[in-house]
């Protein structure tokens, strides 16, 4: 295997290089933005989506699925809403040989074709809280260089909507959702910042934005996802109402929650490295890797151990591929570590006579674990594993942000910069135009760095109503 | 509840009342053709889809996942099929305000969006067979009157394709899907015909095709799924060639498989009744529906032993539900019936009292479970339920069959007709006609009924080479 461009001076080569390798996708498929996922690259994202699952429903969210076609008609009821997307969306014209009457919109995300269902199914403050999600695929003309993952044509995404009684409830739904992700995250071992987007940047139609971003290389960001209230910016023209406990019409407040590939594309980033994907045991398609070593003609007692170990372990769970290509050791450990496998079990004939096998981690950490407490020892090795994946990736992360006291020092800048900004807007394309980036706004949640609080807006000077904020250049 | 239609005298009315009251899908979606997945019908959907998945990958099949969208040169490779297609394809003209430079097709079907890619795939003899498979939503202009689950525009797809090296490994594989399919529709307790189709009712570009039919009412059957062998009619112009051992350069042999959301439609199409749906285990989002009954004032104790009886089934791997809504038992009964739960236990102040539960069946049957042996009696019930719903779909079918000696018979039929043909097109189109619908074609395996060998031919009384077939109206 070629050797992978430099993930720290050439991020965006070393990204799509450590893509390939790790044959998550095949790009070949002739249409722009569009690709093929592969029995290994969608093995990942069926364990992701599995994850993302498990945490919203245990917030009491409900799986349903909408149509993927939306009536120009019913599109076009939010000004906001599709002044943001209309330069985005693919168009069906045509049934047949026949041009429709009614042009219909491909999903580029699903307000426009749940909500008017949502009129007919909120009736009562009875019917609320109303949290549904869908995990489908959505479509936007993007017209920038596509990149797999992360920008794309065809997106898997996931989206929850909720309608909420009220204003409270409908902040709550939005703390309640950021919790959630925090879950998600952590089982992706991905470290992230929740950052308040401003008012220009906002999802069209939203009330207030707030997304997770990840710092991935220099001073790019990934945003991994989204929180929207809404407050009543969809209800009212949609016409999402409902009867009060005190007999009053009122409209629902409601809040979204988007997601993505994406997250698959920030495993790659983060946890990447000069020998590929390494993914997190969550989203592992095979969580270990059993390679029998045999010399040849020396006999099959090797490969009858890795497979004894294989079905043990997969008796007790776990997702394991014995190679049994003929081929190289040594080729076959660079094909894992591209494809980011955690665990390796080298079982040669020492191992299998002395009844144990050589675990190496996809960090390179290698032990011994022994027949008589495989399942155990090699569970124990991948908890140690994701540990110290994360570890890595918190310690990259902390590197990844600086302080900037000035707009000049934001020029060509290396790292995500922190800064002081009042708040004006004026100032924040001030901001945007130096790093030639976008101001992602301000964080939820500490930063990681020592800060006291903040100095003078960094594009005005003024002192008045001044807040940390985060500036960076999106991939 | 209002009463449904009768089923055996006005199926289709019949059959359009059970889905909505079984709440599986809403139909108010603006667009014709195209309905919402809600909660409960979408439960239904994952668990059908589990079974798919389970029985295709012990076959060594494996996920992939191909773009919705088809540029239009590559739809229009190869000639049968488009010629069957182009009159049902949504076509994608704009992106944003531009019009894109080639139209594209959403796909009515994967051919055409996966081959191009499996002629890279596809080298050499190593790499086959390549067996692979799609759950994805696929898109029909269909003209005709929609009907939920069994005729819509967007449906929920399920295509297997593969490549062979030779003949024999392709009509190998096309046994291998059979068998599957006996297997999937043993999950779901329906009987059905494989029928290979006659020539002129092939799937535009197949060399031979095997359908899975269900007769549902009357003369009317459902097509469950079709399996095809391609021979190189694909393999040809979209280059899927590979070196063979010897050398040689050869075209792939291929096969497809494909079932869709319509078997959800044929469960409830075979198995409903006079109080709706009636689900069999394996799709069913709730197995099992707890009701408490609690006399006003009564005390909470009924309540509490019907949540650990939940408890207890929830951790033995039920699907569970304790319904404590405020309402009548009876409401709650006819509720759970229309929606095709397979038991009910009811627990009121006695059987709190006494450690059991009523356990009554969609079937009507029922039966005291004790506390003492709860999962033992419920799982017991649960497989006399299947076992029950299944003998009651065998019956049915039986009586569906029966033989026509001459066209006239065929007329205003009130069952499916079984007949001798001869095996010409000509007459195969007379007896479509008296019919007025299909000659589903020859049966792969016995009918359920005794015959001896064909007589004359309905049509032209030919006596050479005829064969029973199967003529029917498509519902």
């Amino acid at each position: 295997m070629a050797d992978l461009p430099d993930k720290s001076s050439a991020f965006v080569d070393w990204y799509l290089a450590a893509v390939e390798a790790a044959d998550l996708t095949d790009k070949r498929y002739p249409v722009k933005g569009m690709n093929v996922w592969t029995p290994y690259g969608l093995a990942a994202r069926r364990l992701l989506d599995r994850v993302l699952v498990t945490e919203i429903e245990a917030t009491g969210s409900v799986a349903v699925e909408f149509p993927l076609l939306i009536p120009e008609t019913e599109f076009a009821k939010e000004a906001e809403h599709i002044k943001g997307f209309d330069r985005e969306v693919f168009w069906v014209t045509r049934g047949g040989a026949s041009p429709l009457d009614v042009p219909l919109a491909l999903r580029p995300t699903s307000e426009t074709a749940m909500y008017p269902i949502f009129a007919l199914w909120v009736r009562s403050h009875r019917d609320l809280p109303l949290n549904v999600y869908q995990i489908v695929n959505v479509f936007r003309y993007d017209t920038k260089t596509t990149r797999p993952f992360v920008r794309v044509r065809e997106i898997h995404f996931f989206e929850e909507h909720t309608c909420q009684a009220d204003i409270a409830a409908s902040d709550a739904r939005v703390q309640s959702n950021l919790a959630a992700f925090r879950k998600m995250a952590e089982a992706f071992g991905l470290p992230y910042l929740a950052i308040r987007r401003p008012e220009w940047d906002k999802f069209p139609g939203a009330f207030y934005s707030i997304a997770f971003d990840a710092p991935v290389g220099g001073a790019l960001t990934l945003q991994l996802g989204t929180v929207h209230a809404y407050r009543e910016n969809f209800s009212r023209p949609y016409g999402i109402r409902f009867e009060a406990a005190d007999g009053s019409q009122q409209y629902a407040q409601q809040t979204t929650f988007g997601l993505s590939e994406r997250l698959l594309g920030a495993i790659v980033a983060v946890h990447g490295d000069e020998k590929g994907a390494a993914l997190p045991t969550s989203v592992a398609p095979h969580e270990v890797v059993v390679v029998p070593i045999t010399a040849a003609g020396a006999g099959a007692t090797p490969l009858t151990v890795a497979r004894a170990y294989a079905d043990r372990l997969r008796a007790a769970g776990r997702r394991v591929l014995v190679d049994e290509r003929d081929d190289r050791p040594g080729a076959k450990y660079f094909y894992w570590e591209a494809r980011g496998v955690p665990l390796r079990l080298d079982v040669g004939r020492r191992e299998a006579e002395s009844g144990t096998a050589t675990a190496v981690d996809r960090l390179g950490r290698r032990t011994t674990v022994t027949a008589a407490a495989l399942e155990a020892e090699v569970a124990a090795a991948l908890a140690e594993y994701d540990r110290a994946l994360r570890g890595r990736a918190d310690r990259a992360f902390a590197e990844r942000f600086a302080l900037a006291r000035t707009l000049e020092e934001l020029k060509d800048s290396a790292t995500v910069r922190v800064l002081s900004w009042c708040g004006r807007e004026e100032c924040g394309h001030a901001i945007e135009t130096a790093i030639g980036g976008g101001l992602l706004g301000t964080p939820e949640g500490p930063l990681p760095m020592e800060l006291g609080p903040p100095g003078p807006c960094v594009a005005s000077g003024e002192t008045e109503n001044v807040r940390w904020a985060v500036a960076a250049r999106p991939i």
